[in-house]
């Protein structure tokens, strides 16, 4: 079945507040579309130094009640850096007291600013050894890794590679740090889009079996004429723009986040329609003999059909974990078909 | 010379109507600016399954009677698939009746969705073993690959290399299944236009000494305004595009696509002009003993020269094979000067 | 220290007029903005044949007595062309000539039209084997090249990889030649951008700790209603472009364009001040113990705080170089703040 990662929403695991697992409770707690598929509990940039063991206990006090009943992934991110062995010290320990202590309630462990092919194993390594150290089956808890440096960017290939055989699952964006260890400058106030590095990130993460996730959006909050507001159009056009080139997913950082990026990251009705008609068409032509059809003057082919198979199936998982989603997304007839329709592929 | 490939028109070998050869026959007795370089006999996806045998036995009954007469290239594309040893059986076995039938009109096989570098070095494989058991030299028989997959754009630069010592001999973009691979969702009705893809794909082929082509535009009519009509504007845009970025040719899908692409991917008047002036004045300074000239505006020096001499080279190579295109598209003194004008590189 | 190369500017060691090396001596007497950081003698195509001979004659002359008040560095281009043996024993040559008679003057040699990685190492052992000969420490004389060939960008993170552990030092895009080598035509006047292989390039050259430069602007000069102006727009659009993906710095051929590039290399008064705002309020937030603030709208973390950090450090570097040039471009209390903030990376 085709592995839901639409959004990536990152809380810190700890805030300088009385009640500091506040963010994490709400994360673990949310429902309906501000579920994210994936909650990644952040140890890392989010949460200040002086908060961070209280970071790690947060999650290891928080987790036994809370994940049992949420829906999605849970996957910490811990601290970790290539070029620094301290962060890679901090992020060993961190991992191996989270497996120790709540390891049957995770998925992976998310570990950023790696560098070359070798840290990545390095990380993998980390992670294979709590495993192992605390009796976990070979591969349980899994590995992503975000994508922030121009070490890692250059690796890229033979890093997804490892997707292949290892325990790595997914590749995240990292921007703002892959914008600063390039010297870039967000000149006229916008960072560069870095289009094709994000192309190459989807194609890796294809050719390795792994799951793709963008960057996060920073300017939660816009303001014009002296009204500040969501950022909701920014935000979406962000989103579309990652699911069109076949990211699997996006990150959040907020509750409403969450609820666009599940949206957008799910086909829309119109689409979901077109698809289901273009599955039948397609099916009924080929009963009828034929290799290619045109419909609403687009002709179909073998190739095109996996388009429209993959818009399906991606809704058929999605009814599956999440059924308020899909209800309230789509008109039931319209779901029924798909439900109901045979794809070839997929 | 410079090697001609300004259009790969595909052709279904079969279509499910009395006459199944139609487009087949059209395509290699097309004249004029509609006469592909490449004419490439569909027996993937553009044939119906049920009419694939029917699809190659059309390919061996009429190349002996057309091929001699037809002045392009003639690559039959074949069935494949990285991912499934039932298309590679039928793609071997395709390509073994093709080669000991009319291996003598054939310039090479074009495989569709190869994977990773030795998936390509199979499909040589098999290209090899037909040749040497139906007697043919070494090599007479060449190879294209459509890269559409994550896994051949992973392996691009090492796919590429092939053709430094190999039968290999083109790189065909395929953006649907690409797309598809990638998971990737045509958000408003556009599929991603991949560029930074394309721009590596020119770059790989010019690296290995390859050439590229571009993916089919599926959207051969439009519609405004309750009228539909023959996409020519949509299909200029792309064409241009990818001849801007140095694809030799692009993919056509129709005659009319031919007629446009092959004009395209030859100079425009006013360029050969340019080109053809600023190849003369070049050659003045040169003599005049200096290194770099200022010609319109523009400094014109060893670097810039080459792509004056591409362009005038171009127009040659189209002039010896399809003088009735040349005659049509510039005026006589201009083509002239493009003969005998003194090129020192190209 | 931050390495400064905000400028690469090439002049014509010899031009066939009376004082043959006029380019050379004003570029090197160049003050104020109009200083470059590099300066490249241009042994190569800015330099007629008949005339490389002088070429090489002005830069052994007139080092010695300009090199020692030149501010920048000094890096000649010299000829060489991976596919021509020809050039490449000329590039032997002049690399020899040069290191014998002035090495003590140059930074480095910058060597044009490379291909795949061996040809890189074989022009690296060039300036190696030069250096030994003539008694220079290993190391002291780096070398520079300039990609633009589809050979050289296929093997690009390989060649990168060289500044680990060699004395690479620089990667330089030459557009022209390489859109030639990929047979790319300037379709509607303009050559293609390439944005994706410069963001290659920025970060190949980051990953293997190199400097970054794009190419040539050569419509130095446009047009508007019959009156021909310096195209002071077009250039500075180009260099903000390649600044906002981290290249370091830009070609100039033109004194003009060095005081540009200069400047849009630097930070912006207004950029420079958002920068000191929020490293000394992320600092102030840190010693309160919180690891992210909210700073005009945008979250600042351990992650965003380096781009700011990187504004900072660049100013530095560029003060104790030029200090007119800091002096002219920010007011004093600011360029203080920046000298005395307390930078904790970078």
């Amino acid at each position: 079945m085709t592995r839901l990662a639409r959004t990536f929403q990152t809380a810190p695991a700890a805030v300088p507040r009385e009640d500091s697992a506040k963010y994490l409770d709400s994360g673990l707690r949310a429902e309906g579309f501000e579920a994210p598929d994936w909650l990644v509990p952040d140890i890392e940039d989010g949460t200040a130094p002086d908060v961070k063991a209280e970071a790690v206990d947060n999650v290891v006090a928080r987790l036994p009640e809370l994940a049992p009943d949420f829906g999605g992934e849970i996957w910490p991110r811990v601290e970790w850096a290539h070029d620094d062995p301290d962060f890679r010290d901090r992020g060993h320990e961190q991992i191996d007291r989270l497996v120790a202590a709540v390891g049957e309630h995770l998925d992976g462990v998310v570990v950023p600013k790696v560098g070359r092919l070798s840290d990545v194993e390095a990380a993998a390594g980390v992670v294979a050894e709590a495993e192992r150290e605390h009796g976990f089956d070979d591969g349980s808890i899994e590995l992503a890794v975000i994508v922030e440096t121009a070490a890692a960017v250059s690796d890229l290939p033979a890093i997804a590679r490892l997707g292949e055989s290892d325990r790595l699952a997914g590749l995240v964006f990292g921007p703002v740090d892959y914008t600063a260890d390039l010297g870039g400058r967000a000149m006229g106030g916008d960072r560069p889009r870095w289009d094709g590095l994000l192309e190459r990130l989807s194609n890796e993460a294809s050719a390795g079996g792994l799951v793709a996730v963008g960057g996060p959006f920073d300017r939660l909050f816009d303001e014009r004429a002296g009204v500040t507001y969501y950022n909701a159009p920014g935000y979406a056009d962000r989103v579309e723009r990652e699911a069109r080139i076949g990211l699997d997913g996006s990150w959040s950082l907020h509750p409403k986040q969450t609820a666009q990026a599940n949206r957008v990251h799910m086909p829309a009705p119109a689409e979901l329609r077109s698809a289901v008609e273009k599955v039948e068409g397609f099916n009924e032509a080929k009963e009828a003999g034929t290799g290619a059809v045109v419909l609403d003057g687009q002709m179909v082919d073998e190739a095109t059909y996996r388009n429209f198979a993959n818009t399906v199936e991606t809704v058929r998982a999605i009814d599956e974990v999440h059924p308020t989603q899909t209800a309230e997304a789509y008109d039931e007839p319209l779901l029924e078909r798909a439900r109901s329709v045979t794809v070839r592929f997929g």
